[in-house]
């Protein structure tokens, strides 16, 4: 397969016109004399962090279930996604259909109360000083990623034994002071779940998980609804942080791609108007974003460089997750994206 | 007048060792060979934001008074400073003893009730259309800077006459929302008072003028007292903004330099424990802050260079006042300063 002419994107080489030839894997990229072109070729997205799409739910999907959501995320663009739980007793883990090319993004029950969000009280509880405590529920190599609150006590030794088994640990739903944040960062847990929502905001004088976001440099999950955070934190995030230290995801709940009405997110109740998903007590729930909105939101929001689009829609995931993807280069996996100038989805390929 | 070997610290030519000739004004500046030197000259202090200090209070001064005022500004290395009011009935502002070559930083009552920070509420106002309506209690000339509310409907008319006066406006003690001070600083206001004190904090739906000193490209008066904000705090706008927006204040008050006690600010009782300002409620009252100790507090919260250090003692501020000074360079005024390596101040010259 040759595509010609298209403007090539890639996070590290930058953009240019040019041919792709590829199977499975890219053979060929060449650069052309021209500068005009049609469309965009893109490394294919990653969603470190979605709930569910069009009715489905990661707690509840059957295998059936999972097969459509990943029909679903290509529409989207995305090759790669962590199917994402909520704070639940730890028994309902091991009823997770989860197909054997997935990992899930464990979000809760190892959160802190006050910053809850939509997770259900009742389930949370602090991390066990080991993650093999895990394996009573599922086996480990169905865990991507673990989001978990720093403050709690056992946090340094459970966050050790996830690293060892290769785990990612993404801080998150946490009133941690900067303090605590630091001590974590500086023992090497450097991501921050869905920035800044379910964090302890920045104040002058104690700067909080928001603070300490801005301040070191964690790599941040940014919803880029609009409504999670307005257009200009994220405008501000990115001047701050750069591209390389920005993840797009979702964090999008069944309700995405279905009509406003009535929801669940785990146990609890979601009312969707107007594509805000929110509990009774107006707490924001999840998102009904779809990635092929996110990124025109971002770039909307940032006014940034479609190479920096590539490094917070792929790129960067990739490398989080240890992926082997997000490169337009040769040699690499051909996991790509045709999109037209104003960045609508045309085609994809190998996913 | 030669002062030989010493490190020359500029704000834009950098720091190299050097001598220097000079009068009142620099006629020489030699660059050696050599790399070691023992003292360290930098231009004098600019302080945009005092009260008081050792007993004297800008409100209440007399001629005698500010004389000394001036004198113990000398002694921290401060050549020019603007003397503060607080918020009070405008009458009182016919009362102030001010000498012919210093400019009055007009703090309140033109602020916003909900951020009056130590400021008594009870004499607060809108600002007038026209800042002519303010010459019935003073004339113009007396006044450099004012620090204003940008949420009045009269701000933006106030605001441009103050502008045609060679008036600074700084925006400050304010609830504004992130569109109204964006709106200020497209007409050209772009100057912040004691960031991020008693201004409506970072939300991430409603920036509000925290997140706008943040992300806009504003100059934010900084008091690097550890106290108003933590060091981290400081580390963080030092590293959004750079030292080319930040301008060190004391926001000191008649108490800097005495022992803890009971003292007033305008008509507010304060008392300082532990060198720290507060009214009855528990709100911070300005600073007991030296200028000699600010510049040593910023250097250890964000590590800056000296270079830098001049731009946010001094050459920041003299572009902001229109004042000529700030450079060590041939034909600049000779304000200089001598200290040590650890910045403490050994002489002065011409102040």
């Amino acid at each position: 397969m040759i595509i010609e002419n298209v403007l090539i994107v890639d996070p590290l080489d930058g953009e240019y016109v040019g041919s792709v030839e590829f199977e499975d894997v890219i053979l060929d990229v060449k650069k052309s004399n021209k500068s005009t072109y049609d469309n965009i070729l893109m490394p294919a997205f990653v969603d470190p962090h979605i709930h569910g799409i069009k009715g489905i739910d990661t707690m509840t999907a059957s295998q059936e279930d999972f097969k459509k959501f990943k029909e679903f995320e290509a529409l989207e663009g995305v090759w790669y996604f962590q199917p994402t739980t909520v704070t639940c007793p730890l028994t309902k883990l091991s009823e997770i259909n989860l197909p054997s090319d997935l990992k899930l993004h464990i979000e809760g029950p190892f959160i802190a109360s006050k910053r809850k969000g939509a997770h259900n009280e009742a389930y949370i509880q602090p991390p066990p000083r080991d993650v093999h405590e895990l394996e009573r529920y599922l086996p480990l190599s169905y865990i991507g990623m673990i989001t978990v609150a720093p403050e709690y006590d056992t946090f340094m030794e459970f966050a050790r034994s996830c690293e060892v088994k290769g785990i990612r640990i993404s801080l998150g739903h946490s009133d941690a002071t900067f303090e605590q944040v630091k001590s974590a960062f500086e023992n090497g847990f450097k991501r921050i779940t869905h920035f800044p929502n379910a964090l302890s905001p920045l104040h002058h004088r104690e700067l909080g998980v928001t603070g300490a976001g801005l301040l070191l440099d964690f790599t941040l999950e940014i919803i880029a609804d609009g409504i999670h955070c307005s257009p200009d934190f994220v405008r501000l995030v990115y001047k701050i942080k750069g591209a390389q230290r920005i993840i797009l995801v979702t964090d999008s709940i069944s309700a995405a791609g279905l009509k406003d009405g009535s929801y669940m997110l785990g146990d609890l109740h979601v009312r969707v108007e107007n594509g805000i998903a929110k509990l009774h007590d107006g707490t924001l729930a999840g998102s009904t974003l779809r990635f092929s909105q996110a990124i025109k939101n971002f770039v909307k929001f940032t006014d940034c460089s479609l190479k920096e689009l590539a490094m917070v829609s792929s790129y960067n995931a990739c490398k989080d997750l240890n992926l082997n993807g997000g490169r337009i280069k040769k040699g690499h996996p051909a996991k790509l994206i045709l999109l037209d100038k104003d960045l609508n989805i045309k085609k994809v390929w190998n996913f």
